[in-house]
């Protein structure tokens, strides 16, 4: 028979091993590795959908773009700088999204894993929450997969490049996709006549079928699709309030321009106290933000 | 008024300049570093709730355990090992789990990023994915955030203390939250009351608090509380198909017990050919491969 | 009886199956990893003496400063710049040197290791070679050893910071050794009544102690010994050449002084074209170069 | 005129403001990276002589292979082993030596910077300093560089294999090289004709030609050459102290023999207190030893 005195004489032993034995086995935490990032550069964690283009199909994305896509990529990444202070602006276009942390930053002691894993999983979680937001009746058929990097770019200089860089790509592959599945829904080729007959045009050539073929004039297609959102904090006047208010908004900005850096040299400069006034459409995203402060 | 032949000559321009632009930013692509891990080593990757506390609070967590929580863990840990056969096996308890890879994994070429950040997202986009699957009526009010790390261990013996580790954690845990939240919603303690009275007690003092005030003897506690679960691949007879087949398995096996490791040591060994048999409970992750089996 | 032709069959086999060994084992090549270094930064070695109290003890270095010993790291330091053309710059005292990087430069591909093993070991053979030309009779008893690390700054007022805080620790330490050899050597005092006569004592007690007991006026000690060396690359016009000629200089310039910087800003700049004309003294490092390109 | 108070003024100013200025720099100090190596885990230092090719035939080293070089080599690996009783063997040829540390080394706490440039500039400076003993007339010409690198081996088995890929490398290159310059030296070919004749054969081709040609047994030439060198550390019975010394040992064994790793397993396992007795030949490394030891 099993006493009370048994009993606890058994989970006495059994849990002081334990304690001893958690004891000798935390050694092993010495194992992992101080991965803290350069001080005084500027942090870069670019996320990618795995495997989008086989999701964008079974979630019957229309093609080149679907805005209900798009517009849920830049609310995950609202999400996150909505969280995260600490982020200073984010860029995104088709399945790919990039934040920049405030250059002194010091969150998470600045260590890489951390401030990686933290963005994608926000990032991750939001865009299933609040896929029904943008998709509506279209179910979402399991969780999707994005990967991460960091990437620490030394001068301001670096980082234009950065944004210029990912905002470059942007146009030619929007031209790129525009023109080929202008070629198969509209012109009845297959993918693979499609694919031939872009072989080797440069980007006049691609305007030139669009506009002769299609009558489609390729800048007049959206912003969004053009250029990409990218997400800063502003001020916008609140009526309510009788005050600047802090958002964050959704623009279409060219970053390739050289005016656009000189407007917004400030974010650069970490003056926080500088705030760059906001004057555009009040998108979704800052009505939203509008409305909150109201309340 | 605009012609054909100034809009083509505009967007002519415009294109040529950013693809020569794009390449001369394509440089930014080389501050990447290369962060393979070290071959012939255990890749472990551990992920953390942040903020779980809080939000276990607002989701209504019933106290110390709510299994529902537990069990929508270990579905999101079964989501990840379902989709990257390179994962071996997976450890959880409360709001943690971790991954271990198989040795000679070169999944992403063993950079640490991409297998971090993968693991991480799926996790991430599973847990508010399949929220609804466990928690019913309960809503989910945002999107949660884990963090992760990447661990090396370059033994078996370390990954074994390893894995003891974080079993012998749940132990030491569960028993003070259990007797703690047992003080609080049983013995009408404040919270700070149950804290003072458990300052400075041992394993054997809870287990007598237990026991002798409420009656209730730890060792009936549910194993999924007291032990974690543990996640790995096994075989199962299957009738319909007269064969075996691979399963995922979720057990709460004791991993403290040297037994567990002789008789899993063809886990360690990569001797993918040797399967392990199960014959445990048909729990609901195994009923469900199971069926998608006869399917 | 061993035959031409058995023997020749041994050879064989014995190379065949080295040959193939040696593929079969090259796999562990893979275990190194990239450490390249990050671009556009500025990359600094560091060396350091390793045991050189000791050292300087049993070489019989005088006190507080031996000249003989930091002319002789001057002129290993001096051997390290005329080999390595990608380095801009160094500063040395007492049994240490820093050795920074042009900035763009892309020598080893800017493998940390490669970098930093070079510099060390052409320092460390250079300090042997030459101690004869310093040291005279005095013999070298054993071979020295000095450790490096390698540290990045990212902007060009990190850079600044770091060579003003090598100089900074030269003026403490000096004006500290100072005080307490004086005390020692001319003042009767143990070590150990030395060490507790400046316990507490700031700069300007130092410094009246030095002047109002030993009639010593800090200011006049030489400059190598107050403010250390710098290597720079400078050029000098040659009579004999009837053009200038790129020297390396050693000089004990201020760079606590702002104005230093703004006289040396086109060394930051990297622009190579822009020559710093040297009118200071002909040193003997100076002189050997002089004499050389005569030749 | 300079008053001692101006004088003390002005000195006061200045060290205070350069205490002051030294600690608003040493945050320069936190760009330094922790570099910390993996535990349990096989850390392997490798040296390489950097343009040696040049550097041997400015020093007129005889070809194919030089006795003094080597022994020199061997001798500066030998004093970096006498210095760091951490360093467990080391294996040389040719103008490179590696350096295997005890698996649970702690040194430096493991740091791999300090770890590599102590090893490399001690045998860097060795070289020089010793360069006379082995030497004589012989002029050094100036300072040689090595340089380094670190590795990171897991498995027992992946050391006993990077340890078996240095020594198949000897024999390949050695045989290769003697082949060469028997064509050039006794052949009278050019080296551009021996290249040429020895481009495409396999061992046997050059066995052949060495012992049809030249009468050359290449199984005859000496071991040092053939094996390369390994360092370990052995004991050996001392009579003038009637007990075991423990001594660095320099012999050419078989490692590709799994032979010699049965024999020396407990040099593997760390068991530190089970000494390999020495029962091979004198060497001047041994007899130094010895020696020592007896006085």
């Amino acid at each position: 028979m099993i006493t009370v005195r048994l009993l606890r004489r058994i989970t006495f032993a059994l849990f002081n091993s334990q304690k001893m034995a958690k004891s000798s086995f935390e050694y092993v935490k010495k194992f992992e590795v101080d991965d803290s990032l350069l001080p005084n550069t500027w942090i870069v964690v670019r996320l990618d959908g795995k495997c989008f283009h086989k999701f964008s199909e079974e979630h019957n994305f229309s093609k080149p773009n679907d805005l209900r896509a798009l517009r849920l990529m830049n609310y995950a990444a609202f999400t996150v700088l909505r969280e995260f202070n600490d982020v200073l602006l984010a860029f995104g276009q088709s399945d790919e999204y990039s934040f920049v942390f405030k250059k002194p930053t010091t969150l998470y002691k600045r260590r890489a894993a951390k401030l990686l894993t933290t963005i994608n999983s926000k990032f991750s979680s939001s865009y299933v929450f609040y896929w029904k937001k943008f998709f509506g009746e279209e179910p979402l058929k399991y969780p999707p997969t994005f990967d991460g990097r960091v990437v620490l770019y030394p001068s301001d200089e670096n980082l234009i490049d950065y944004m210029k860089w990912r905002q470059a790509d942007v146009h030619i592959n929007n031209l790129y996709n525009t023109t080929f599945w202008t070629l198969v829904l509209q012109g009845n080729l297959t993918p693979a006549q499609a694919e031939k007959r872009l072989c080797g045009t440069v980007s006049a050539d691609k305007n030139e079928i669009l506009f002769q073929e299609f009558k489609i004039n390729y800048n007049s297609e959206p912003e969004i699709c053009k250029r990409g959102t990218l997400l800063i904090r502003k001020s916008i006047f609140n009526k309510n309030l009788d005050k600047n208010s802090n958002i964050i908004v959704d623009t279409h900005d060219d970053m390739l321009k050289d005016r656009f850096w000189k407007e917004h040299s400030s974010l650069l400069l970490n003056r926080s106290k500088e705030t760059l006034m906001y004057d555009g459409p009040v998108t979704d995203i800052v009505a939203e933000q509008i409305n909150l402060i109201k309340e």
